[in-house]
């Protein structure tokens, strides 16, 4: 078994997922990271499946795009949850908060709206749903007391928006209670302070953060 | 076993892929459709998941986002391919798919972008990739010569882009043959001729179609 590569730019961004999967689960990756708009990367560009980043590159094998590679690793590594209504639940999950980070995006990237209403109209909204969908089952992840791929997109979603506003989860008490829990994983926490303090940049653009 | 009642607008949209994933398999579903902005809507939003369509009712379950309706209705009726490595690769298409429609989408709701550049730069430049993954696998569809839930995206998104430009496969001939043989599959001919004949809309506003 050879270590699987992931290909990504030296930001936090859809990469992140991945390397918060891998991490939290011991599995040993390498984190080969590009700066944005370098040779390096327009070289390595030229060569991807549809020339975009996050890859993984495993025995031989090419993946490209988030939610390929994601839902990929969940099912190798046992982290799809353990039924069909699971698997269904984890993923319609993923998407929701996928539309939610788009809203993100579209903010950052392309100056759509305003911080206004991203931080006190879209993300609350976002969350109001996300807080329901994960009262729908017991225990301390989406589903039960196993992580789940989708876990470590919530996780990341979540802790993204408190870089915008640091109390925007009060109002969520389990999303609030899920976010602080990860912190604490054991095989998360040295990693996330690491990131912390090398101030590793969520986006490409920087932009209404504190 | 109930009969699953799929609740969409009454346009092709992303709805249109679960309805040809049906069609195509013969599985018997009530295609509910509203009118965009109609207070029927207005009302079942309410009661939906995001309150958004596509949803999926069956059996007492409400699925929604069309990746994860797709996924699992592929599961379900064996159009996943036939190993972790197809799954993945269909995945990976999907969700290339995903990103080309996206563009489609900013230029005909955002009008983000030029018709003539989608037509002749954007879409052909996403093409390529499609025909290059198309002839990764040997067979008439994606993967083989048994069809597969992307097959219904991939055929839905071809036929979009040859009403902006009739003669936008010429350059990709397989998947212009692909596109050709759906036309003809048995249970999908009479459809796709009846949606023709009603002129049903492709999205909520018509543009720079012909």
């Amino acid at each position: 078994m050879t270590v699987p590569q992931l290909y990504y730019f030296a930001i936090r961004g859809l990469g992140e997922y991945i390397r918060l999967l891998f991490t939290d689960n011991g599995i040993n990756f390498e984190d080969i990271r590009f700066v944005s708009r370098s040779p390096e990367w327009k070289e390595a560009k030229m060569s991807m499946i549809f020339g975009q980043m996050p890859c993984l590159k495993h025995d031989g094998k090419e993946y490209a795009q988030t939610g390929t590679i994601m839902r990929h690793l969940a099912r190798v590594h046992d982290l799809n949850g353990s039924t069909e209504d699971d698997a269904t639940f984890l993923d319609m999950f993923f998407e929701g908060l996928r539309d939610c980070r788009q809203k993100y995006v579209r903010y950052i990237y392309f100056d759509e709206g305003t911080r206004e209403d991203l931080v006190h109209k879209t993300l609350p909204d976002c969350l109001t749903n996300f807080e329901k969908l994960f009262n729908i089952h017991q225990g301390k992840f989406i589903i039960g007391d196993k992580p789940s791929y989708a876990d470590y997109i919530l996780f990341e979603e979540l802790d993204v928006y408190t870089h915008l506003d640091a109390t925007i989860l009060d109002k969520f008490p389990s999303l609030k209670a899920f976010w602080e829990m990860m912190w604490q994983r054991p095989n998360l926490k040295a990693y996330l302070e690491k990131r912390k303090a090398d101030g590793v940049w969520i986006s490409v653009v920087e932009k209404g953060m504190h």
